[in-house]
């Protein structure tokens, strides 16, 4: 995979001379997003594009090549192969769609590139792709426009709409493989080396059929106890899974033999698209919670029963408060008012201030060894204006000396993004756009302490048994 | 309710000597937001507040009284109320918490509260509640600070973090009734004063208990046939049902036994908090779905996979697109492209450009008898540099001319906050942030349809009859 996710040399074969917006040329994308290798534009029929100096075919080309990147007709790619090979090129990105994702014709065409591939020694990726995208080295093969951070997060998908989209999707990417129509390289090669990459920590996957399900389980199973793995499968439904079969040529079936084994190792599995970026975000930044019981924070009753609600669904519960919490907010609190799980700190808040009211509250429940995670709820109320309404900054001031449980967000007023970056400051707190999704992703980190523990446990008894 | 919602003269009693930032004073941010009526404050300790003459007692003003606001320690409301009573006031708003939501002695005031209503011809909102907000008046109780637009939502909930959230659940209100602990105002009087207020189009709740259920159902059933009535029910868990409790100190118990009667007559229920904001600019943007039939156009195969999936859990289904849309589509894409549903324009778009592809597509699809509603993928780009991506403008050029059938937008990419303003601008075409929220939403204007369809048939067939 270290030629097509950081080449030195690329080779484009089937370069357009057009340049500019909406031209989508490969090389263009690719300079402005800051590779710093060489290039090697190819086409019979130009001499110069963009300064650079055109071949008619790589095998014109004198220089070693790591990455050949095809944008041909789909009639030329199996002579353009070819040519790779000749030209002892060991990696080779097909762009076009037009394969197993068409008509029968692609098909044909798409197996003789699996062919080549097993037989001549060059490892392809696609068709139908956008290629990779690495952050960390300014490289990317895709020609549509992409946002640029040195994320930890590595994405497997079979579509370039993640890559552009990855903003609604996992929320960020540092790397990224689109495996398109797969008819060589798969999820098992691109698991394992993003699962062997230092830069990455927790791997997000979009897949539409798995195709060496045996080996994928087996590398799975290893890699999800270092980094968290998650899936979301689509082509689920009876029209999906016949519009997967269409749209990328790859069968749901084995994919399914191996489901349960993926979720028996710790992989956490999407049920909709909006999941993602919560998943991300809260296993990359927020610990294991190591028991079942929640404690709820809120200025709002209301609000504070719809995560009860929410809870129940994940098979999350209210921990029952110990009596030194209970004292500590009884102190704060008005005589009448019935102190429990969830906390509703509002009275204390006209008492004593939001500040102190909510700092107190959550040190009292972080202390509590009944309590494992925390769900609070807060305002995000017009800044400057409001400030003493915002407790972002007073629990960032606190947080780092709490015992190490997870605490997540919902934040509601006329103003949560800003506040939102606020509390998510220190990375130890983060905010979630709904209570439903906030109680989903503690119900993950509740999950991922189950994987480690049982990893843990396994160690310890084959040890004890030596 | 119009003493409520458009008072001119207005009590505060218990109004609080500070102001300024954090001090919550409600003649100030009454006073803010607007309110050009008369203002009395009430308070024995104070002869002068932010300029106003302060007077000790309700019955101490000589001019007429629409509201009263409470805001007094738990002990004093039933004096309060009864001076109300003595000074001719027709209604007030209890604002404090410990009442039925707090302990046994709050409970029994709460008792009196509802006495005094019932015989003295005075009415109460409340208590535990932020009052009223009606953007059409500038007026508010809210000692919070909210924002103001004139939207045609009405909204009743049980809570304050409605109307501070409104950004995070209904999107906006133009009305609001927070009933808290309803001792007296109840989600009926609250449904009959805004389904007949010619401001508002669609009705948002939140319900944690329902009182009168039978006259509610009866009335909802007439009000959804000229208004969506929108419904999360929250406290649906055990442990959350018994937080309900406390908090308003409503019992569920009445709304499962009209639950059924009201799913029937085709009100909304919800799932999660997450719902409402796409439920209310769904239904009150865009028009009823005619049919099961959806059409999905699609810059990439595997957005168009997710959507088929989330169509089939929602009930909807794929249409068989007519041949003379197939023909049309044909045209732009190259010949090994497979056309079907959902239609993969991106092919047609490397040909064709973006726009051109996307308002042929969409008209076809729009033209399409088979067709009831349509779920678009696009981009959404970093303007103004990559504005040839864009289809915002394009379509919105056509989208008048087209058959009336609602148009639910996915966008992908950097911006999607800016380029959804830009699809939303006519408001024929609404944009979500998942495509799971997208094909649910679709599914609430099919089952729109059924509701208004039902009605139309039972007065054809009375009429036939007669």
């Amino acid at each position: 995979m270290k030629n097509f996710m950081e080449p030195e040399s690329v080779a484009i074969i089937g370069i357009s001379r057009k340049t500019g917006p909406g031209s989508f040329n490969l090389m263009e994308s690719m300079i402005k997003f800051g590779f710093s290798g060489k290039i090697f534009p190819i086409n019979p029929n130009a001499t110069e594009i963009l300064g650079k100096k055109v071949y008619p075919n790589v095998r014109s080309v004198k220089d070693k090549i790591d990455l050949a990147i095809l944008s041909t007709p789909r009639e030329d790619t199996i002579n353009c192969l070819k040519d790779c090979v000749a030209a002892h090129i060991k990696a080779a990105i097909v762009v076009n769609q037009g394969f197993a994702d068409a008509d029968s014709r692609g098909k044909e065409i798409q197996r003789e590139m699996t062919e080549i591939a097993r037989k001549d020694g060059i490892r392809i990726l696609g068709p139908n792709t956008l290629g990779v995208l690495n952050n960390f080295k300014d490289f990317t093969t895709s020609f549509m426009p992409l946002s640029k951070e040195k994320a930890p997060v590595g994405l497997i998908c079979q579509s370039g709409v993640f890559f552009v989209g990855a903003r609604k999707f996992s929320g960020m990417i540092g790397k990224g493989i689109d495996l398109g129509n797969a008819c060589d390289i798969d999820f098992y090669e691109s698991l394992k080396y993003l699962g062997e990459d230092p830069d990455i920590k927790i791997i997000a996957i979009h897949m539409e059929g798995l195709n060496e399900g045996k080996e994928f389980l087996s590398l799975a199973k290893k890699v999800v106890k270092k980094k968290p793995i998650i899936i979301l499968k689509t082509g689920s439904s009876e029209t999906g899974a016949k519009a997967a079969i269409s749209h990328s040529g790859t069968m749901a079936g084995n994919y399914d033999v191996y489901n349960a084994g993926l979720k028996q190792a710790g992989v956490t599995f999407l049920e909709e698209d909006g999941q993602m970026m919560a998943a991300v975000k809260t296993m990359l930044n927020l610990p294991a919670m190591k028991g079942n019981g929640v404690a709820v924070i809120t200025f709002s009753g209301a609000a504070g029963i719809m995560v009860t609600d929410a809870l129940e669904r994940y098979g999350l519960r209210l921990a029952s408060l110990s009596p030194e919490t209970i004292r500590i907010l009884a102190e704060l609190s008005p005589d009448w008012m019935p102190l429990g799980n969830p906390l509703d700190i509002w009275p204390a808040v006209m008492k004593h201030g939001t500040q102190k009211a909510y700092c107190v509250a959550l040190q009292a429940v972080m202390n509590d060894p009944q309590v494992h995670g925390v769900i609070c709820i807060a305002i995000a109320p017009m800044m400057p204006e409001f400030s003493f309404l915002d407790v972002s900054e007073a629990l960032n001031n606190i947080i780092e000396e709490l015992p190490c449980k997870p605490v997540l967000f919902w934040l509601y007023g006329p103003n949560p993004e800003e506040i939102g970056e606020r509390f998510e400051f220190k990375k130890r707190m983060m905010t979630y756009p709904t209570l439903e999704m906030a109680a989903w992703s503690l119900s993950l980190l509740r999950d991922r302490h189950s994987c480690l523990d049982r990893e843990n446990n396994k160690l310890w008894t084959s040890n004890s048994v030596i």
